[in-house]
């Protein structure tokens, strides 16, 4: 079968998977062209398209997808007072797209990452790899050497224990780039002509109480199980700091989700990225984060969250107050955030009532 | 620059790394003509082959090779009284190798490992890639989703904390293997026909309190930084349980590892593993194994070794005490166990004075 609309050659699922229980979130400044290489494998999904930046700019969407946009005038009418929480020029911007899905499974991803090619040249269709590492479990208590266990053609190793080969429930599968990898300004600037050219063809899980560095570039979650820790942080326009919102949201989901027993992916699926930010402006946008990190990372690896504390909103809240009072000393900017985290946990009840969240089956 | 007994047509390293520093510990009991397809990679470098099983049956050792051989005979002479820590009639009895050796680094392989060959078509040299493993830093603080940052074309990603970058130095490399993968009995048993064909581009450090199955059919290690606490165990002949040698072993390293800071890799380099053994046998010598792993898997996760335990001796030694106290409940075995931990570091200090330890960069 066929899709008319599939210029590019690339073959169509007939039935794409979870079509109704997935948006797609892609902040943006400029017109979707990256959409066009992408039809074959997002066309029968929702988008939800966060306009970052000025407002009265119109961003043009391909023809045959079916979206929702909302620019800052709209986040600022949504959420009131709340909108202080969502950044603005900055793509942490995209967590606004989280809180207004209705869906139980969100793939985000960056308009200047393209369709990727396996080593026998096929087109890697990312969102379906993500939809395969969401949907089938994780195993963050011991290490299988073989990687993902559950794949065809692999298994448990000998040697790991049958109590624990049923794995735990996915939350976050986090996809990874060839050609423009994810590095910091200091290693563009000294390695200008790096380029990531190894598929590495394996999905593993982040054992439990490891930390990782998360990027938002090709990342999907379940929005039922871990949505409400997805927050991007105060980033960009009026901020001290940038490039650090996915940092933050993987420092945050990974200490919940290792406490409330659910499962982090890395690995495939690989996008193509295309394009290397300027590495001058990334380093005015990071410095401050390069040093904070050193004791962010420290404060997340020994944060634990109580016994109490067993729905996503409830870890975030104590997550919020440890900020508040063991990060605060670091930067003034930390007792913002802290605010800012007990903001957006308040804006996304508001749009996700408890009644509808239980409906959804969240309770 | 060709070796003449190449006959294999690959191509020869003419400075083989490390020739003088590492020795190659063989267990077998049958001849090594597994050791010709390995000529071009391994023919420079010195052998000790552990002779299981009947004594008086005559090895086999290829035509330009290197090496000296023991027995059972030899292993008694040696340690005397304290040659009962030795398993016999299990490839347990490879760590009397690791023992005897006067040399840093030990590799050792099984003999039914052949050569693999990379997704080119290009035979891979598994020394050679254990090697590079060895003498490049692990990372088992923080995660890199590139895998590991110091091989050519990648780096640390964005969000790496900078004062993580110097890495640790590595312990212990462990291989994976093509063709016949390393499971247990059941998984024998149900999937009799599954080969692993996916060849995994990639070496990644075990995260610091993770512990993982290490298979000993192809492993390389750092004898001076971990060799006292490369023990395989009582396993075979007079023991109710084999097939988990190496698993103790990796259990063992892997806590003593974390506690001395130092690093344990696992993925490249593959070996093509030819023969699955029997899975009807392997029940019989797992199924202890496979019950008690569940008790001593938490054990492990559990073990804090102390700070005044700053050597691998002073770690392994504490290890042997927490066995006999908390494992003892679960079977006599561990009993005589923690007894053999103790009696295997006295044979290593009496054949590894620490005179000739100090010489040799040890103290």
């Amino acid at each position: 079968m066929v899709d008319p609309a599939n210029t590019v050659g690339i073959p169509v699922n007939p039935t794409p998977l979870l079509k109704d229980e997935l948006d797609i979130v892609i902040p943006t400044i400029r017109n979707l062209d990256f959409l066009e290489m992408w039809r074959p494998f997002l066309q029968p999904y929702h988008l939800i398209i966060v306009q970052d930046g000025d407002p009265t700019k119109k961003i043009h969407v391909p023809e045959g997808y079916d979206y929702e946009l909302y620019n800052r005038n709209d986040i600022n009418r949504i959420l009131g007072p709340k909108a202080s929480c969502i950044s603005f020029k900055d793509s942490a911007c995209r967590c606004f797209g989280y809180m207004v899905s209705k869906k139980k499974y969100i793939f985000t991803i960056d308009d200047d990452c393209f369709v990727a090619k396996d080593p026998a040249g096929k087109a890697v269709n990312a969102l379906e790899q993500h939809i395969k590492n969401l949907l089938c479990p994780s195993t963050p208590l011991f290490f299988n050497t073989l990687y993902d266990p559950y794949r065809e053609g692999a298994d448990f190793v000998r040697g790991y224990p049958f109590s624990l080969r049923e794995g735990v429930t996915t939350a976050v599968s986090h996809g990874l780039w060839l050609n423009i990898p994810d590095y910091d300004a200091p290693t563009q600037l000294v390695k200008p002509k790096e380029r990531n050219t190894r598929y590495v063809d394996a999905v593993m899980t982040i054992p439990k109480g490891t930390l990782f560095p998360m990027c938002g570039m090709n990342l999907a979650f379940d929005r039922d199980l871990i949505g409400p820790a997805m927050y991007f942080g105060l980033m960009g326009d009026g901020q001290p700091i940038g490039r650090y919102d996915d940092m933050w949201a993987g420092w945050c989901i990974k200490v919940i989700c290792d406490h409330l027993g659910l499962g982090v992916k890395t690995g495939l699926p690989y996008i193509y990225h295309s394009k290397a930010s300027n590495p001058f402006v990334n380093l005015k946008k990071e410095y401050k984060g390069i040093f904070w990190q050193e004791e962010i990372i420290p404060f997340f690896q020994n944060a634990k969250l109580s016994k109490e504390a067993t729905t996503v909103q409830q870890c975030y809240i104590e997550l919020s107050k440890m900020v508040k009072e063991k990060l605060s000393s670091l930067d003034p900017y930390f007792d913002k955030l802290a605010d800012a985290m007990v903001t957006w946990i308040e804006a996304w009840d508001e749009l996700n009532p408890p009644a509808a969240a239980a409906a959804n089956g969240k309770a």
